[in-house]
């Protein structure tokens, strides 16, 4: 199986502030393919250092893959490189001229001269078309057969390109593999608990391999089977998941890759079930999770942002006696708030956030304190979390906390 | 002025997960030194890969630093893989075991015999004391002048032993160089825009560097100027940067690094004004932003999430004849939304977003079509903005003209 080698290309990334983060999502879609990747790099906005890098990447590994540098200006060299690394040509392409073209007609703006450039092809390429940007990617097989693929740096447009078109071309060039898969998504644990748990079942086998990915309280697990036949990796992984689903049960959000988000937009549209929602900590952060699932308007009405108690008051009517007596980050105020929504909108699920995300108190709680709270025909309840973390990463975690709550109880609700 | 490099060693750097973040530590201390990163890598644990990649380093730049891979164990390469590439054989050095000995004594620990390789030293090269972990760094300047330094990848022994031992060094061997910097965030203007704009000025100088990075509707402009004393670096921007500001206006909204909504909650705070905003197609996203400003509080006061007409109609009074009329997505709805919110909250501004996010429009409108609106004591408006992008984006891009609208709406206000 050929190894992979990823350039990242632009002076920015060489600074103290960002990171190339478009490589980790690569490496994830290759693994999958059977593809490892076996060195990274990250390369200024310099000709002659790119040329070289990219020369010698060819000479060590199979597969190289660059992103970033095909802008429209001068800074953006990675076309120039490739091509002198290659020792190739470049030409104005016609039909990727034209879709830059179409591109700036389409949203009413003027092309500059400069975006011509982006419609420059390395002599034998294949233009892959971009339909989330302006520059094209290139794929390119050599005579010695390596392969060098030039995608955009935007991470939206990298990865639409790579699923829409490397990922075929590769799956088409690599030797097959039988590889079967199962994923579960788990809300709710920690990841030093997932693994504690299921452990004892996953260490005993070395196919499928086990891999534990663990984002602001959201889990993902990997099963991955690899064998000569698809029955074979089937059968491996028809061993292993039952085991894995038992001990883990309805942490179990999704089996499928559906975020936590999709999933209840999914069981609210199933159950023609609808939603709004009472926000202080989390400032609309919620509301803007459940909309991003396309097609969320079905079951999403609206909501209340209440960052201030005079808010809570004025539009949830959650009582200034209950505020004094309990603070505003208290399970009476989670259950008033989620109680007050679905009371104003008349939805069949009101569901609330209030808690502390810092840096400090304002409500006397400590930082991390949450309570999320959620409203239904059956009554409403209220729960209390606490963790670690910054602000971010807090306000993160109570939008994920009320998400699974509400799942749950959708759930609950048969 | 040498340039530097940095390796990062150790397969765990090539997963999904992991990024090496020593590099941007190592290039804030570097740069302020006047050495410029010009490349960086992460290779695994593949002893001839590494030694291939520090030859190939040495031949192209002045200062090669590694980081990782000094552990005790057979995945520890780092030593051999400079000593090949250098040419050079290893030593045990006893002062350098001694302190290894010594550290294991003090902890209670009985030392294994695979920690006696972390006191293999490179000929000729310099030990660096490691007074936070078992494994020392090295020093070496080889024949042709060339710096390679081994420093450890625990990022509190790396620092440290930068801090200690490294710096003092690098001062010693590097010509006197002083830095200046000067740094735009502009909203409101596509990056070939900018550039075009711009390039005229910029492209008259290569001192000071001029760095362009482009992100959702919110461009990043750097200016780094390079002497040999603080006052001629100074004079050298303090030539550019007027010309850059006189072009760019009032599209520049933060010259210290300061994000849209951190520079939208300080221009409010600074002024005790109060703001609330009314959602439609962002669902809470600019709440969310706003609310992700640690502070926010004293300014921001809520609003509401209408994701339906029903809950426009109900929760803002927007007029269901106006929507009839001139559907959701509107600017009659927008300046409806905008007064409605700063009706029920009391606030100095409220702010409102309606748009078509896709991928399908509800509305009859084109997907990417989006009206935000401003109302304040002056009255209210609202603008059109039509851009591509899939659903994320546009969402983001909603967000990202509301707070830009907003900031010109106070900064109007005088």
């Amino acid at each position: 199986m050929p190894d992979a080698e990823i350039l990242a290309v632009g002076s920015e990334l060489l600074g103290t502030q960002r990171v190339d983060t478009n490589s980790l999502y690569l490496t994830g879609k290759l693994n999958v393919l059977g593809v490892e990747v076996v060195q990274k790099c990250v390369v200024g906005d310099d000709r002659a250092r790119l040329a070289n890098e990219i020369a010698s990447a060819l000479r060590r590994t199979e597969i190289v893959i660059l992103s970033g540098g095909l802008g429209p200006t001068e800074d953006d060299i990675t076309r120039d490189a490739v091509a002198a690394a290659l020792g190739r040509t470049q030409y104005q392409d016609a039909a990727a001229l034209a879709a830059i073209e179409e591109r700036f007609r389409r949203n009413n703006r003027k092309m500059a001269e400069i975006n011509k450039r982006q419609a420059m092809v390395i002599e034998g390429a294949e233009v892959l078309p971009n339909p989330r940007g302006t520059a094209p990617g290139q794929w390119i097989r050599t005579e010695d057969c390596r392969t060098v693929m030039l995608l955009p740096g935007p991470p939206h447009e990298l990865k639409g390109m790579f699923e829409d078109q490397v990922q075929p071309r590769l799956e088409a060039m690599l030797p097959k593999q039988c590889i079967e898969t199962a994923f579960y998504r788990i809300a709710g644990m920690g990841e030093s608990d997932v693994d504690a748990l299921i452990a004892p079942v996953y260490s005993k086998y070395t196919n499928p391999v086990t891999t534990i990915l663990a984002g602001a309280g959201d889990i993902q697990l990997h099963f991955r089977a690899r064998c000569s036949t698809t029955e074979e990796a089937k059968s491996l992984l028809a061993e292993v998941c039952p085991q894995i689903e038992k001990l883990l049960g309805d942490r179990i959000y999704s089996n499928d890759g559906a975020s936590l988000e999709e999933t209840v937009v999914k069981l609210l549209r199933a159950k023609n079930g609808t939603v709004a929602v009472a926000e202080s900590a989390t400032g609309g952060g919620l509301g803007a999770r459940i909309t991003s699932v396309a097609g969320s308007s079905a079951c999403f009405m609206g909501g209340f942002i209440t960052y201030t108690n005079e808010m809570k008051e004025q539009l949830l009517g959650v009582s200034s006696e209950v505020i004094a007596e309990y603070t505003e980050v208290s399970e009476q105020v989670a259950v008033a708030m989620a109680k007050g929504v679905r009371d104003k909108t008349g939805v069949g699920y009101g569901v609330s956030v209030t808690g502390e995300a810092g840096p400090e108190s304002g409500s006397g709680q400590p930082v991390g304190v949450f309570y999320v709270g959620v409203a239904d025909e059956r009554g409403a309840e209220a729960r209390r979390y606490q963790f670690p973390g910054d602000r971010a990463r807090l306000r993160q975690l109570g939008t994920q906390w009320a998400l699974d709550m509400l799942r749950r109880r959708i759930l609950s609700a048969g």
